[in-house]
């Protein structure tokens, strides 16, 4: 495959490249597909030595020095031809947007949006469904052998055959979230036979964050390693913030359609109607969200198993859905009409993301009856969904403590047809708010070691309030490593190459390709700087860990250098260089100026 | 057990209080033991439900208000009657003080120590060692059946009975550093049937610190939670710079001696003898260092093995014991003499902690051929050990991808009788420097899980700097998380009650609870307080995240309320109570201002 540079030499320098992350050492470039409109971004970084390494990349067009970007405008379509080309489609009138969308109501003092320029004002567009009723789904296509240019994109990306894209999808292994009115994304599979995904959280409330601040942290995300991100808004300006996201997105957008819907009950979870909530997920689907999580598993029954919890009901959408259960006592309205909400879904390419409404809240809470009685429904969903091509994959906890994670991710397998599982964390223990990036990193790499597929990201401000922009990429960063580790662990090919080239500038002392290659060159420069900031260090054959004596690096390349390179060449060289070596005075690090 | 009150209540306010962590809300408390100089440091932590909880305190008399504390003083000689008392260790003259041993030369144009003041004006002592040139150590009087007043303290930290402590000490499955020239620690244990310890390194180098820092790192990391904490120092005053550290230190302190050895001949590898390096662990068992580090396992046939690998010896003890085997192409002099270091160690009973100078560097050359063969030595020197009643622990990598972590314990249990491992994270990943607390948190919460009795932590400045206080602080806070998340999924009896107790102060909303309860209460409550800082928000029944109307938690509750607290209540009062509900206009939130 052949590989574009996005740029020319000159424009390295150039301020885009700054925003990038100090980019120097790396630039955007592109592999090209089967057709010119197919071309897959790629982060090339150049190495000192002359070699390259290419990394994944999920920053958009953003980081596209040649690109033309503008939020106001929002990102060029660039799947409409593909979409547009399948013909199963067509654009209709589409719902018409009413204030309550955007949580306004005519009692409400305040009234109007927070401020008129909110509405965006990219080009105008209608919406667009499947033609006749039926599944437009990449999942349809799949099913029937189609190899879509969504999936050879991906298929170039994870660095596998498309056949085995088609293959995963079509098994229900994998999910490809790609709404028909998101054209916008560059398409990402996720599947446990994929690299593992990582997944950002952003949203304003009722209390806090601003429109603006949306875009920033989702376009931050991306750029740091969010392969999805979900707008968990549940504020004012609901619908206004969601279509800026998804207007400038690159990634795939998730939501939770039961928070808009219930702010237009104006928060009275008894008050919510299939009908609300269905009008809810339409407008969503029009707007191009591309995953939905529906809680559509906490049925009536189950809500008395969380009664003697420690935390009772965690979940956001779990909540809601007992509450309402309980004030009707009637059956979930969602897992009532769930076949209603397979035929909207499937007409858009909308993919299910089934919610994990009674995950556990609390180490003492963990793998207890009420978050499996959820998991069997959420099995019995799946294949409901499955029946109507749409794409689903299944939530998982949670807090779970070490020893009960397996349990976790073996059961949602085996219950779940091996559907994708997409899970929080899980966070090890309880006792350290301010550090849940943390806790629960450590369950991440592991759940996702032994099968998940995505993992959604925890920031240091879980529990204690809303991230800001440093918390965003702390989180994506913390679960960028445990992603990584995962696919290392798991043998994922080609994986490796960029720890090996990492521990190569390590070990040679190239300190710029060190930091070029670091997850975050930025910071792992700055903390060089701090204690050896001279450019000479950044040669230097030693750092400020050790000094110049110390280096055991250094020492171990005076050894090869002294003694033969090859194992074989030591062995049989030992011997008789030891004399030349103590004759020439061995020093085994570099005299320090003294 | 009767828990004595540290402060009047009076005191609290006080700023020891203040620098104590914002520690209103928590204070020290003593378990008293069979003897009234037998008192057990706590941190009682007190809730505004009346409860109180009481946790593993690590910090010394310096956060007793009472305690009245000088670091150039030094702390009170705790241990000094037990050690007196059992009549079997006689002070003696002891080895002179040379500039040698603070690394200055007479060939040194600068010459004397950066500042005189940096001599430590504390009480004079002599050194202390075996009367009989016999075994002092705890081994030995654990196989002799013995509970020491030690065995007692560390029984009353760890709730279990003094013979468990005595039986895991004596099968050598246990260690509890206690140099007999060290009677300040308070004592603690190291053992898998014990919590999982995490120890953090300070030390200054020749390029970077003081000794004023090195000490304020100690105290520091010991109040965030360090076990343990060796001293790496390698540049100037590495002498006094140890004895300002261990005077001071409520903790027991580890070196490793090959560094000041390596000093005290300028740095040539090649002109380090077994004299030079004898000397200098007598000069430092005299000054009390209760756990070293040394590297006997790296023999000269090894060396060779680690010809191909991509980043040699990343060890700096290994890579000079393998420059000075190539050198006189000699065995290594530490191997060849280690029954007489025996000897010496018994005399103060300094414990061993035996170094895996060949450990991996990167994760392609982990669990290699020269790891896992030094590893086979390292299981031969602990017989030896044993024989000669010295307390031994085993030193283990590294960089270990996830799926190749389990090996490294299981063999090393094997191999070495189940003597305590002691593992530095490993890292699951190369490619994350400025972030390697994490990428090794993830390998140290499960190796610990599977068996590691203490976790070396990793600092940010990992692979890039020195830490700083705030490195210090976050590698601290990082491996209690996971030595905690290894304790809960071991069951550690007890453990999970901090958790349990959290999880009911978020689940009530009492976030003061929360905040005292965090394992960093500062952090916690500063984030919390960056989105809602007004008072009222401390008991407020949400938080910024989700705001009031999607507040899972409070739903919840309104739930029990609504519909009883018990399964049985709620089953049964579903059905008719569901209607009252309605009737009640049951809101889910509490209604925002607006």
């Amino acid at each position: 495959m052949t590989i574009k540079d996005a740029r020319t030499p000159a424009s390295v320098q150039d301020d885009k490249s700054e925003e990038a992350g100090k980019s120097i050492g790396w630039h955007k470039a592109y592999v090209e597909g089967s057709r010119p409109d197919l071309r897959v971004p790629v982060r090339q970084v150049h190495l000192t030595n002359g070699q390259s390494v290419t990394l994944y990349d999920t920053s958009g067009p953003y980081t596209d020095p040649l690109a033309d970007t503008d939020v106001r405008r929002g990102l060029p379509p660039l799947r409409e031809n593909w979409i547009i080309g399948r013909g199963d489609t067509e654009e209709y009138a589409g719902r018409p947007v009413r204030p309550e969308d955007d949580g306004i109501k005519h009692t409400s003092p305040r009234g109007g949006l927070r401020n008129l320029d909110a509405v965006f004002p990219g080009r105008p567009r209608q919406p667009r469904r499947s033609r006749d009723g039926g599944a437009v789904t990449q999942l349809a296509y799949a099913r029937r052998g189609e190899i879509t240019p969504e999936m050879e994109y991906v298929a170039i990306r994870e660095n596998v055959s498309p056949e085995v894209v088609r293959e995963e999808i079509a098994a229900g292994r994998a999910v490809l979230p790609a709404n028909v009115n998101h054209p916008e994304i560059e398409p990402m599979i996720i599947g446990k036979r994929f690299l593992v995904k990582v997944n950002a959280n952003i949203g304003n409330s009722a209390v806090t964050s601003s429109i603006e601040e949306e875009v920033e942290k989702m376009t931050w995300a991306t750029r740091w390693g969010a392969d999805t991100v979900m707008d968990l808004s549940t504020g004012r300006n609901i619908h206004t913030t969601r279509e800026w996201v998804l207007r400038n997105s690159p990634v795939p957008i998730g939501t939770v359609p039961l928070y808009q819907a219930l702010e237009k009950v104006d928060g009275r979870a008894e008050e919510l109607t299939w009908e609300i909530y269905k009008d809810t997920v339409i407008e969503q689907a029009e707007q191009g969200v591309d995953y939905m999580t529906v809680h559509a598993g906490v049925r009536l029954p189950y809500v008395p198993l969380t009664a003697n919890r420690k935390t009772g009901i965690v979940s956001r959408g779990g909540s809601i859905m007992a509450a309402w259960c309980l004030a009707h006592h009637k059956e979930s309205f969602l897992y009532e009409n769930f076949e209603e909400l397979c035929e909207i879904l499937a007409a858009y390419d909308v993919t299910y993301s089934l919610g994990d409404g009674l995950r556990p809240g609390s180490i003492a809470d963990a793998n207890d009856e009420a978050q499996f009685a959820e998991l069997r429904t959420l099995g019995e969903l799946n294949r409901i969904a499955k029946r109507f091509n749409v794409q689903t994959m299944i939530e998982g906890p949670g807090h779970v403590p070490m020893h009960k994670i397996k349990e976790n991710i073996d059961l949602q397998q085996e219950i779940c047809d091996e559907a994708p599982f997409y899970t929080l964390g899980p966070l090890t223990t309880d006792v350290a708010p301010a550090y849940d990036h943390i806790t629960s990193g450590i369950g991440a790499a592991m759940i996702a070691w032994w099968g998940t597929a995505m993992l959604c990201y925890v920031t240091p401000k879980e529990h204690l309030g809303l991230p800001n922009r440093d918390d965003v990429k702390t989180g994506v960063i913390t679960y960028k490593i445990a992603a990584h580790a995962a696919d290392l662990a798991k043998g994922h090919p080609g994986v490796q190459e960029w720890d090996d080239a990492l521990s190569d500038a390590r070990f040679e002392f190239r300190w710029e390709d060190q930091f070029n290659l670091a997850l975050d060159p930025d910071t792992a420069r700055e903390f060089h700087d701090e204690t050896l900031p001279a450019e000479p260090a950044k040669t230097a054959h030693f750092c400020s860990m050790c000094g110049p004596k110390f280096c055991s690096m250094k020492i171990s390349q005076d050894i090869r250098r002294e003694h033969g390179g090859s194992r074989e060449e030591i062995e049989e060289g030992m011997a008789q260089k030891s004399k030349e070596f103590a004759a020439a005075g061995n020093r085994v690090y570099l005299p320090m100026a003294d």
